[in-house]
């Protein structure tokens, strides 16, 4: 049997709280979203600025607040992210989706089923959820929604396309599978059950059947909350403890320095973007087996720190400050070091990926890399064209990449994603239009 | 920082317990493996009949014991699956690496590093170990090898190939991609933490460079411990409760009935097999999309089951006794149910997968279907048999296929995977021999 209460009523039964809410997405019954009908549900923290939740314990992250949650939230165990192809030229259309996912997800977020639920609305019909998260818990999932530069294009805006959405310049190394790379929209699912990431985005692919499709996938994984001391540097496929320097999600300092975007970096036509930031996602294949073969002491001088404790060269302890000139002037941690780089900093949200095997019978393995910043002109460009003489360069290839614009958060029921962007018209309604900087509109 | 005793000390500090064994895998240094050397992890529980385990907690399962672990285990919540094609002719090298995969397995199950870690060995070597476990916890992992068909003619052990290993004949709707079917070896890694499983095969395959190679592998996720309640039977990507009557790895007579080799069902020549099992791994591709576009009436046919509670047709609870006769005639639940095949019941461990997106926009989902059984001629094979006429297979379709002799557990630390096949030379030492029933001895 089952011990949620949620699940000992059958079909006929009361509805109970877990994922089976009887509220329509995109209409009047928004108005009883997360926060009258998730009875329930304990919703622990708001997106932007609340102490991080206590991982694993299956409660439900805020889905409003000025920012959008799934950036300074403490990172959940799981990823599941898509980028989509939009379809449809119909603006009106495009709207009626972004207010429809809006409402899939404020009630996915909280622990809820779509529309009619997955088996309570009509039986000649569809179920409006798909029904494979029913009775799990919300897991912390976060929905983080994001617009492609050539979404900008689409819908004739490519006057309100920020210059921080700047195209990604051809890096050195980079072996770009195009089928990998790009998209109009994305989506990034976190939550600590994979079921239900792979869920949320399901069920927002379906509702926007016939106007957007998946361009590409990509699942991740990082530590696990359940089995990994909470304090932990998790580790990345190399063996080598990656992330000690991040920014957190508490420190509302360097992520206003360095991932919110301000009023001051926008003008009348960017405006929109005050309160979102600019992602930068990239496929990064580990050459696994390579890597295994070679040396303990060239690992750690490619990345300047030890393999046991991550302490940087010379130091005792992983988060002692790095002497960069006792480095290798090629060692991974001196060239991605925002000394290096005229203080550039990210907010890495990344995942290891392991897809299987290659034909010749090696992992598909490696770093889904992701970075939130303010200005991706000021972030992850820089970085990466430092990175152009990284000795980890051997192991490892770049074999996808997007860039977006990620919108303040939805602020209430009435609001919806990108209803700063779409709730104006366009300066120029009527046919395309050329953006501003030419050189920057095409897609990776 | 970090709150584990084990990473508090650098490189040159002491040893800590967890995953930075010091001890040689293969070498006299396993005298010393998860028995001494494992003083911080908690042995939870024996491979094959003691209590479950607390899912989530971090545990370890014990290595040792009459029948491979991960079979009648508490199903953990990730796997790694590997098949692996055997390279190497030299007999002596392979029963080498079964003794070295041995003691990798089971100082990994333990928590522990194989070999000298990550960082214990010589600089100017590769370490031992990749590293990305550092750290974590056994998190129940579990390694299960098994012996596909043509390994018996590899190695000039035809004639020790049970019949019960029978090769699958094409089912009816097969549309199998020789490239994830088949294979010498199986690994089937299965862990409540990714990490754990994923670094487990990666480090094996390294052990066994030049002689083996990964043929195929599949990552899945099933319910997640920290997440999902304890009790709730997990729902597969069609949104359906699954494996509502499956065996527990506590109902010793129905193992004893339907998935353990008996001494009764071996001869001579098979008895190496005596406590082991067979596997049946099928990767069942769902056409995600269109499911999702069919009505509610009309899945809660197909499956015989309604969707919110999955009770069978006309029951009111998920556990009530299934009346066949009131489901439709090629409902699934009816096809697959043992009354309708002379009683076949087999012990089902899958996993879901979701391995990115195909190249039209659709989900690349499904369920990794793995099942043991005593005898796959009375098993496996009976059940799809019947299964031909399933209202299901409009919305599945099977597309890898492979089946394994599981040998018995290894007892103590002396043992190792496969002893019982091995350590007794050929009656057919010297060239090829045609195997007993040459019709079963192609790859599928």
């Amino acid at each position: 049997m089952t011990d949620t209460p949620s699940e000992e009523t059958g079909p006929a039964g009361p509805a109970g709280p877990s994922r089976r809410s009887l509220l329509g997405w995109g209409g009047a019954g928004l108005a009883l979203g997360a926060a009258a009908a998730g009875g329930a549900v304990a919703v622990a923290r708001a997106g932007d600025d609340a102490e991080p939740t206590a991982a694993g314990s299956g409660a439900a992250v805020a889905f409003h607040g000025t920012h959008q949650a799934g950036i300074a939230t403490p990172v959940q165990d799981r990823l599941h992210f898509a980028a989509f192809d939009v379809k449809t030229t119909d603006r009106a259309a495009f709207v009626q989706l972004l207010k429809d996912w809006t409402g899939a997800a404020r009630l996915m977020t909280a622990g809820q089923a779509v529309g009619e639920g997955a088996y309570g609305g009509l039986a000649e019909a569809p179920p409006d959820d798909t029904g494979e998260a029913l009775g799990l818990k919300p897991s912390r999932l976060t929905l983080t929604i994001g617009f492609g530069p050539s979404l900008f294009e689409k819908f004739d805006l490519a006057d309100r396309r920020p210059e921080a959405l700047a195209e990604l310049p051809k890096f050195a190394g980079d072996n770009l599978d195009r089928n990998r790379s790009g998209g109009d929209l994305c989506v990034q699912a976190c939550a600590d059950d994979p079921q239900v990431a792979v869920h949320a985005i399901r069920n927002l692919a379906r509702i926007g059947f016939g106007k957007v499709v998946i361009r590409w996938s990509q699942l991740g994984f990082g530590k696990t909350s359940s089995t990994t001391p909470d304090a932990q540097t998790p580790r990345n496929l190399m063996g080598f403890k990656d992330g000690t320097r991040n920014i957190a999600g508490t420190e509302t300092d360097r992520l206003k320095k360095f991932v919110w975007v301000e009023e001051q970096d926008v003008d009348p036509n960017s405006a929109w973007m005050t309160g979102g930031s600019y992602l930068v996602a990239r496929r990064i294949r580990m050459n696994i087996e390579t890597w295994d073969r070679t040396s303990l002491q060239e690992q750690e001088d490619i990345f300047g720190r030890d393999k046991g404790e991550g302490a940087p060269v010379g130091r005792a302890k992983e988060r002692d400050e790095p002497f960069l000139k006792a480095m290798k002037p090629d060692a991974h941690v001196r060239l991605a070091h925002p000394d290096t780089n005229a203080g550039a900093t990210l907010l890495r949200r990344g995942y290891s990926f392991t897809d299987g095997t290659d034909g010749l019978g090696r992992l598909e393995a490696g770093l889904f890399f992701l970075a939130y910043q303010r200005d991706v002109r000021k972030g992850f460009v820089p970085v990466q064209r430092s990175l152009a003489a990284d000795s980890l360069n051997e192991y490892i290839q770049h074999v996808g990449s997007a860039v977006f614009a990620i919108p303040p958060g939805v602020v209430d029921k009435d609001d919806w994603w990108g209803r700063s962007l779409f709730s104006t018209p366009s300066k120029n309604p009527k046919g395309p239009v050329t953006p501003k900087n030419s050189a920057n509109s095409k897609e990776a």
